[in-house]
């Protein structure tokens, strides 16, 4: 372990800051072009599922109820879609809406919805304004839909609990606060799962306003990367009669089948699904059914999935090796920055404690290492101690991201030590 | 041809109701339960796409610009799609976003983005009360939209050439109308095609708004039934300066692939799919591009759909002449009824001037034969003159059809007979 740049002179500090800036220099010269940006997967991911393409050339495009999967019709869903989703979730069949490719899409047509339409009461938009709880860092397109839709965000710090219950249950006291986003497995970015005490804390919310509603997005419910799995409890399992409505859960195989022809859905109460039926009645006829029984036929059942999500993990860990043995070859003991070893999800958060992640992500991208955006993790792309970097390890090589995170460490010891140097 | 039921004297029309009526018991005592309901492709129509189901077998995934259609990424679709779509609506692809399955999402998408986001200036729902001009009989779908998003809907009556442009031209002088519905070739349900004449009044608008919107659901665009195509003017090559971003196509493979499984688009001014984009960048991460790719492998190109379109004709025109072959066997020369015999489209539209549509409906109901609800093809299901009947003759065999439109003229002459009788 190396000697803590909290505890070096100003001597020590000059020469790390000499050595380091050569060494960036050199990584500099490589003339790398790397892009760490993305949860995407790699191509070697997306081939595990293209047996999937084939699996209707058996000419059999019935679903169980008899109806033509290619035709018009089933607004909800194939059954046997919808009873894929709920075993996966651990609901019923008539808590789910199956959707297109896009569980963000279903996001944001819920909560637009509510603004215009209600969650069971006056829309939200005329009810003055509207605020939303953002446990943050988190995933920047949530933050989207809330800015999108004038929804104003407060930050919630994130806990290796889960976030901040305390603040979460005063927040909830003020009648404007109208919903909450989370990621409550393997969370973007830190992957933390929430505690299933977090999880009945958050079902028993007692909020001030009767049409508050958590978007739960359950983006990575079985995207394990090692046998030492997390388990989330399931949050309708725990929920009190007067908060029945108040869960919506989406999910989607955007990281199991593909990313840009996967199957969304929605998990929540029979009452919810009904309001929603009556908007996606007029907004569509149906989302692509052909494609619901491509992914049945694929995968059988929740266990089919859970062993495919065993190929990801097969793929997905050596690249999370990289990165972490990286970070801890290179800053354990600096003290100046901290990170979470996740067991699943698509994202490795790196704090910076010892110098901004704005200016590690100036040097990174100098140096041809493209990372999230640094401040995207928090609403309005602020993060308020400008500390959160999103490293994004699954669509590079081990041995690009190796590189790639050598990049990152370098940047992350030079900026320190330029602040310390000054 | 028959006798008109107008010329009869009260002992004619007397025989002739105890005649038809005897007719009507024998046909409902044939216990049918026939659905002319929906504009719904047979399934042997939705056999002769099924080659596309094992099209991307070859395993090349990367569409032109060298991406990977599996993954994440190209909001606006695969550049070979977008060309396909441009070609086919003789527009360039920077006009083209390509969208999911269902063209009607798009649609209510673009106009719930209107109402809350504005189209270039304030929100319409924030500028008073919102209408729109609503051809008809028309699509029920256009007005569930209106009548969901809260827009009032004006009657326009149609007339051969399209929608009565006197009628439009005066009532676009109320700055709250802010848009219209148009289906304009083989119109739903009449099939009428809007003349040269139409689309360049319409194009040249002087509309009091200055955010008003045409949507322009051209769902028929290569639908022909018979040699004897109709031709549109392509409005974009009418639209003057001061107009251009009037207009927002919509089309979709719906009924040349699959009604749930194709692709649709939105074809627009480079100014409104920069507006669309924004939303949409906050809304989805990229609509199903290995379905993009499927479609476009499978067509190649616009003349690829078009002469697929022949095939689908070859089923459908046998059906049309079915229904069309009763209705001039069974009312021609009564003076009941009118009819449109179309070149395209999916419906036949049957005008019932001397009896009450509702009573045909009930009648129709009673024997076994379920029409498109009577009203449903007038905005809030209210035809003022109560004569509109549209008839679906896409998912029968010619066969049944017959007997379904033998039930349907017989229930026809009954309703007018029992008011003639009263």
């Amino acid at each position: 372990m190396s000697k803590s740049y909290l505890s070096m002179t100003k001597e020590e500090l000059l020469n790390e800051y000499n050595s380091v800036k050569a060494e960036y220099e050199t990584l500099k010269a490589q003339g790398l072009s790397i892009d760490m940006s993305r949860g995407k997967p790699g191509s070697d991911q997306l081939d595990i599922s293209d047996g999937m393409l084939d699996v209707l050339s058996d000419g059999n495009f019935k679903c169980e109820n008899g109806l033509d999967v290619r035709n018009y019709g089933l607004l909800d869903g194939i059954p046997e879609c919808k009873k894929l989703f709920a075993d996966l979730l651990e609901v019923k069949p008539e808590n789910i809406i199956v959707g297109g490719n896009s569980s963000l899409s279903l996001m944001f047509d819920y909560v637009a919805q509510c603004m215009y339409m209600g969650a069971g009461f006056t829309p939200w938009s005329q009810q003055g304004n509207v605020k939303f709880l953002c446990p943050c860092p988190g995933y920047d397109r949530h933050f989207a839909i809330c800015e999108y839709l004038g929804i104003e965000m407060i930050n919630v710090p994130m806990t290796e609990n889960g976030p901040d219950m305390a603040v979460i249950e005063e927040a909830v006291k003020d009648e404007a606060v109208k919903g909450m986003f989370c990621v409550p497995k393997y969370s973007n970015p830190q992957g933390i799962t929430f505690s299933a005490e977090t999880v009945k804390r958050i079902a028993n919310l007692d909020t001030a306003a009767k049409d508050f509603r958590i978007i739960w997005d359950n983006a990575y419910c079985v995207h394990d990367l090692t046998d030492t799995t997390d388990e989330l409890l399931n949050i309708f399992d725990v929920l009190p009669e007067k908060n029945k409505n108040m869960v919506v859960e989406v999910a989607s195989t955007s990281k199991i089948s593909y990313p840009g022809a996967g199957v969304s859905c929605i998990a929540t109460s029979v009452e919810n699904i009904k309001e929603i039926l009556k908007r996606l009645t007029v907004q569509a006829i149906s989302y692509d059914k052909v494609n619901m029984l491509r992914h049945v036929k694929f995968f059988k059942d929740a266990n089919g999935i859970k062993n495919h999500m065993k190929l990801h993990a097969k793929i997905l860990k050596p690249k999370f090796d990289a990165v972490i043995d990286t970070l801890e070859a290179d800053l354990s003991g600096l003290e100046i920055a901290e990170w979470v070893n996740p067991n699943g999800g698509y994202f490795i958060s790196l704090d910076v404690t010892g110098g901004s992640a704005s200016r590690v992500g100036v040097l990174c991208k100098e140096a041809g290492v493209t990372l999230t955006n640094v401040g995207a993790t928090y609403p309005y792309g602020k993060d308020p101690t400008d500390s959160n970097i999103r490293i994004a390890p699954t669509f590079p090589t081990p041995e690009v991201l190796s590189k790639a995170v050598k990049v990152l460490t370098t940047s992350v010891k030079l900026a320190c030590l330029e602040n310390l140097c000054k």
